[in-house]
């Protein structure tokens, strides 16, 4: 599997520069004959969609969805098909004073030195804009699996610096999720994200934030052991996000705590169907669907371009100081609401496809 | 990438059964003309291996490792590597009474809804058993990935249910590591936890544990973007194990509740090389290593064989209640230790190989 | 792999159907900072184009290549470079009687068995149209490959319907392969094929053609043992062309009425250099280059369009005949030359980092 | 795919050398819950292995095949299957004046350059012992794949040095291919074979040899488009022996000299089914089955080792000559039949899986 292809079944290949020509996927294994709403995937990128709202970077963008390939009279080919998105408002001219200067946090330093050469418009290819076409493919991958299982796929914003939602709190669809800005499932805690989020702007700084996903309807014996478990192909997609420093299923670190005899998941003969009496494990054992909700908690790091001055050193190695530049997002998590939703897509299809292969 | 494989320039596939004739691994990649010391691998295999001490499992396996093939005259040939390690322990018969039973818990119901047929001898395929041939392909990654560079890989048990080791201490070497039977580096924390493992021994009952793992001496520039970044490549790695429940990279779920500017690793240059002042990222930035320590966190889950009494489901779907059978241990981490060093190993050649690759 | 990629290393991903929006590739695996003269990609596409001549089919295409990504400032960034080519005098229209037929010789059955739904447009995906991609992406290998290694790949035309080239006959480079429209090295030889092309044209009729392909240093040691052997993947390559009906390496299958006595290349040391008397091999031991020049034929089937009455069937599975439709060659092998050339390029340059990868 | 592996997902993954432990595969991606006859696999087995014949190779080998993993009470788990061969009469010590020598016609030189590095007992990796694995892989796949399609996949002697087998004679089943030592399915034509053979042994030489395959029962739409085409793998894997220097399908090379009108296979609706009248094209359109006999040739190079003085040069480079050594084959094709079938029936069952995961 090539260093940009996620998949095996359903690969996704993902190429583009921030402020080149275009982003987008090339996406292979697609099946044939299948009717395509690419009104939904559009409505997938206006929701990770840059100047979307006040709390989300002033980057203009409309990230509008060419297809270039695989599609058909609106079915599927069985051929690659090319989501691509061209880059609108890029102003590389924003960025020629940091062409010899290394930004804290970012990837400028750690490209320069595994590729000796970089684009430093904007990050090039490290920046979150190439998950536009990531955000493209997982709308098509969720489509694709929704013709064939009832799976629901739903993340939202749980946690901004220190305000948190009570995991009780669960949102019942998208709408709920996206009944405010932040896109956090609860409405005064959503203010408290909002104002949080608004002072991180003032301020000029930037902050963290949690995204919980949980998956319905995906039916036991999903997941291929053993390097192709399903909480490790969820945790290798989101964990190919820059900004993503953990991952946890279920109880995650807490499970750290607890004794077997807290943790294991009673199974029982409810009507007719087995389930489990409760959900530590976040529906997945030995690295395969139980038929439970599938959960799990991705932890995303402050912004690293923040307004406040900061040393850092130039590409010639000289020590220095750097103002911030480019426009950018205070907090990343409600836009990276559905990169979670797609990327999670995107692994669950696949494995399905896997699951499809091997059973003669 | 088939399932069973992991890596694909060092590209270890792993076969076998918990109680089949052994477990081992072929190892595809192997660079030409390398000196191997098989010693040190069998090594790290005595420090995995069943009934090394009184907190493991009494199963007593010597997991004898074998070579049969790739290696001449004590030289790699460039030819697949096959490290074989026979079963000797085995003892089906206590699996006897498990055949129609769902252990909770344990993968067997998934495995059931998966296969739609499983050996149930031990949880055949899904058996931390098949982590022997893992340890001793890291093994031999970890011999060839230092004869190019001084990488230095140590991982130690940090948390055991209620006893937490303080994130400041961190052993010097494995043998400081090892200087206990709990592998924790503190004589008196280490000592708590080997009488909490213990007295769950005498309960019946297991519980989780945290493994913390530091790898040293990677230059600058390993991992490629944007699908097999170094911190997604170590997350699918570990995440391959059935009873981690997350992972972390750097200041991990913390980072969700910082500010940019107290998160950022300020860049400098310290006497002519570029270093971080702090290390919130974990040595990874944008999933490429920046020369720092690269630190992740590993939370394991509680053993699911527990002793006492449980309700569950027979395969033929009947409510029922089940006693503890089988060998086991009440924590696994103190013989996951050389577990999650060789995953990190084998993902830290392949991707140095991915590196050469690319540099013509 | 997935089915359109080519290569592991140098990973070229193809996408696009005949009259869709255009064709194109990404290629995966691009090493950074190497100045690419797009211009000299263009001249191998121009030499594929339709319409270039009076023995290739009329469709006018310039076949403009445009890049969508993975080049900045002139130089390769490291990141996927995705080559595009806009369909241009496309004619849907010429096809629409062909909706409810399948065309012998053509892939319109075996499309339909496989996919049950296809892009009846002049044979959608799989028309010798995706092979412009391909041609972009071998003139990229070849220009990457040059810059490490003295290669010289050649192909050119031996053989039209009954007219053949001595096999003692070779170019000395490419300029004298495109001395004339039909690309073979002789001047009598080649005025007889296009006599032979125009004669077939008047008729109506197609024929097929060999190519003679010699690529020159190579050094010994390219190509991986056992399932990535140099024969194994130039012959993959080459026989990805639905027109391809064979190939064969060095005397080909003139070695079947060989003896060993014959047959075997006698190695010489000439002035401090290993050589071998004769090259009956081919440039090929073991799957691995031996240095000496690497060659091989490849067999191309008649042309499926003619315009004659043919009897076929419909969709619906009626019998029925059918009258020639779309424009096409008479005889492809003219325009496969650079494609046979851009294969070959793709092959040894995704084998030349396979030995780097794995030579520490 | 490493460069060990045949196949995605049905992935033969091959290791072992000539005269070390023994040679086997570990096969990812088999179906669960199928019952297997090892029985079979050996048969299988015993047709390729040494010793078999008078025109076969003296070394004696029982080739009895142990499985290490994969299977429980007959049937297979799912997990990876590992079938392993130990080496029996292995003689080292003929091959100690070896050492220091290239074996004209061998890979000793190639693999030499390649590695550095090698094993000079028999070719260790470049030994064509390696099949033994390959053989036993194809056996498992067979069943597999007869589980779920009528498919009969017949190779066969077709020429041997001078002598030919006219193309209108096919065998009808194994039995009849085995009704002599040389594997040619006409009694006359075999005896010449037979005498050309042992002549060729008297006279310390070899020859080359043709094997013609033919595989029924395939339904239309196997391959996959573009570069996982039916032809183009199974081109893969044929060139994937050392020996075998070409490859055709169908009319293969003659197809160079036929005329549109004489090539095409005209489709018909005879009673209900659509078919070809003629099957120019060996069964495959575009790349996909389309329900007719697959049919093709390949042809082997004459064994390298011979009983004669050839010039050659050691591996310090100096010139010197050789006499044979070892024990071989006058004629590799008999003994080549069981491999060409077990090759192809790994790439029919690896497509037709490929084909399962893309039908949702």
């Amino acid at each position: 599997m090539a260093a940009n292809t996620l998949g095996e079944y359903f690969a996704v290949t993902s190429f583009g520069e921030s402020h080149g020509p275009g982003v987008g996927v090339v996406i292979d294994g697609v099946p044939a004959g299948i009717p395509i709403d690419t009104r939904a995937l559009q409505i997938q990128l206006n929701r990770r969609r840059p100047g979307q709202s006040a709390v989300t970077t002033p980057r203009q963008e409309k990230d509008s969805m060419q297809v270039l390939s695989g599609l058909y009279e609106g079915k599927t080919l069985g051929s690659p098909v090319t989501l691509y998105i061209p880059n609108e408002d890029a102003r590389p001219a924003d960025y020629d004073h940091l062409e010899n200067v290394f930004r804290p946090g970012h990837a400028d330093f750690t490209y320069d030195k595994k590729y000796g050469f970089r684009d430093p418009r904007g990050g090039g290819r490290s920046s979150a804009r190439v998950t536009a076409g990531w955000v493209a493919a997982g709308a098509l991958a969720e489509q694709i699996l929704q013709s064939v299982l009832p799976v629901q796929i739903i993340a939202w914003v749980s946690s901004v610096l220190d305000v948190s939602l009570s995991p009780e709190i669960q949102p019942e669809n998208r709408e709920q999720v996206d009944g405010n800005i932040v896109r956090c499932p609860d409405a005064l805690v959503a203010r408290q994200m909002i104002e949080t989020i608004e002072a991180l702007k003032q301020a000029g700084d930037s902050a963290g934030g949690l995204i919980t996903c949980r998956i319905a309807g995906v039916p036991a014996g999903l997941g291929a052991p053993v390097f192709s478990k399903l909480h490790a192909r969820l945790g290798h997609a989101l964990l190919s996000l820059n900004a993503v420093k953990g991952i946890s299923f279920g109880d995650g670190f807490a499970a750290v705590h607890k004794r077997g005899s807290e943790f294991n998941d009673t199974l029982i003969n409810d009507q007719g169907g087995i389930h489990t009496l409760s959900n530590h494990a976040g529906g997945i054992q030995g690295g395969i669907s139980n038929g439970e909700d599938i959960l799990f908690q991705v932890a995303f790091r402050p912004t690293s371009t923040i307004q406040t001055l900061q040393a850092t050193v130039t590409t010639a190695g000289e020590n220095t100081t750097l103002e911030a530049a480019g426009r950018h997002d205070p907090c990343v998590v409600p836009r990276a609401v559905p990169i979670v939703e797609s990327l999670a897509a995107c692994v669950l299809l696949d494995l399905y496809m896997e699951q499809r292969a091997h059973r003669l």
